[in-house]
């Protein structure tokens, strides 16, 4: 079984922008270490809800280099490395790996469409390849409604296969259970690293093997879904799982990035941080009051979680 | 109206990789003069059949480096600019302009899938406030079946009213001609260039205020293409429009960009000039095969055409 650096609760951070759209790195400094201080396992930055796909390489490497200067631990940390070309996406996971992370989340090439399932993996493979070290822990993403690109069961096995050090584990973020249990009843027996990419899905899949989730919404319920991860095997579960999937349903009734960041602005007073890049727009005032009304309405406050988790 | 850069023939030009998989920038050369030898009238070089998304920034930059080093004339060069951020896409449209070149080609940020026509029209508008250039002139890149993400007739006409002097154009390869029409009929007359991105289109588009097209297949069949653009007003414009999608039709059987490529490793007699990046793969023997024959049995030849062209 290949060595596992992740599992439990891990949050694709959001990033912060300034009111002049650049990256706000002493934003993202601290929130990356109020979600460690929350309880999150890892930390998945550069993922989509990150708004990875707006910032350049060069904006992301300049992210996370501030990030082990300011002494986040780079074991917790596994940074996208989603690229449409197998030049960027080695460039981007060999600074990571060189920082010493404990993984990258790997998405397939995502401009051309309608790509063969062995193109996908002679990308995969040439990534590999060129960044060339056995350091690397590779988690693929599984991300079809962006990409339209799959890591179907069968090409995830191939990897896996060629590459058994490196490609350890998959986010599935295909909202579709049945493709996560046809994953989980695959691979996770091996020791492959299965995490759903929703909490929605979460207790399923600690019931049938996975490892815990990687989710939007731990932005904003760290607590709350590491109660499920916590205490899956309890009589308790389910009703946890039931508190924290009413949480990711009210939020997901809006545009989820700028729901989150419009819910981290709100709870940590902060008001620029329901800033986003291009093509996301920010929610309209109207929706913002609709959005908390509807946390409050079904008892959701960040504050009180918080307190909660650090007594 | 704004000043019109380009008008007939444009070629999305194929970029050739080295055996190693690297850019190949000698090749590259000697192809896009060997493109303007043939007559056409601009090289639409880093678009969808450039595989430019498979290439790095700083790859794309350092073959534009090359062909302006090597004397191609930058004002009949038409890079394409397409990124998923404001950031890379500012970058590589400064570093254009800073060239000289006629004009850029300009995707729609093609991650994120389900933005609105306001998030893609910031997205634009922020770019060109970030070049902050008067020399830049735009057009703008409708390739929903690659991107998801559609230009559409009234977004068109928002970006036009803002940057008259800037957004200057579209090429449209949706492959629909309905809406190629629909463009036409909206904007055509005020002096806005529409290209149908494919020759199957060529004729109709003249016929109803077009300016040319730039297709993918012109990396095989210039002079065929410029044919129907010199005579499209002459009795014998219909049939040498039947001739030209002929030859288009029997390409796009196979995988577009490894069929190109493929021919023109067959008629200029350089085997590798198939390569392509992943996820792109070269066509099987068999394929390949095929092509030739399909392409032998309606009489083309790039060779004869080739030395028509030089009579």
């Amino acid at each position: 079984m290949p060595s596992q650096p992740f599992a439990g609760v891990l949050v694709p951070v959001l990033t912060p922008f300034t009111p002049a759209g650049e990256p706000d790195a002493g934003r993202f400094v601290a929130f990356c270490r109020w979600l460690l201080d929350q309880g999150a396992d890892g930390l998945a930055i550069f993922g989509t809800t990150s708004e990875a796909n707006s910032m350049s390489a060069g904006e992301r490497m300049a992210l996370l280099d501030r990030l082990i200067a300011a002494g986040v631990p780079a074991a917790r940390l596994m940074p996208g490395a989603g690229a449409c070309s197998v030049t960027e996406a080695a460039t981007l996971i060999k600074h990571a790996v060189g920082h010493g992370v404990g993984g990258v989340l790997m998405l397939p090439p995502f401009y051309y469409k309608g790509m063969t399932e062995q193109g996908v993996y002679d990308f995969i493979s040439a990534v590999i390849d060129k960044v060339g070290s056995a350091a690397l822990r590779m988690y693929l993403y599984h991300i079809p409604p962006q990409t339209m690109i799959p890591f179907g069961v069968e090409l995830v096995g191939r990897l896996i296969k060629a590459y058994p050090d490196t490609v350890v584990g998959l986010k599935d973020s295909s909202g579709d259970w049945a493709n996560t249990k046809a994953l989980l009843d695959a691979y996770a027996g091996s020791g492959f690293a299965i995490f759903p990419g929703s909490e929605v899905f979460l207790l399923d899949g600690l019931r049938n093997g996975g490892v815990g989730c990687i989710t939007a919404s731990g932005n904003v319920n760290v607590p709350g879904i590491r109660k499920v991860y916590e205490n899956w095997k309890t009589p308790q579960a389910d009703q946890l799982q039931a508190d924290i999937t009413r949480v990711r349903m009210t939020i997901q009734k809006y545009p989820m990035v700028p729901a989150l960041k419009r819910i981290v602005a709100h709870f940590h007073n902060d008001p620029d941080w329901a800033a986003v890049r291009p093509p996301m727009e920010r929610l309209s005032d109207a929706q913002s009051q609709a959005l908390l009304a509807d946390l409050a309405k079904i008892g959701y406050s960040l504050g009180e979680r918080r307190r909660e988790a650090a007594e």
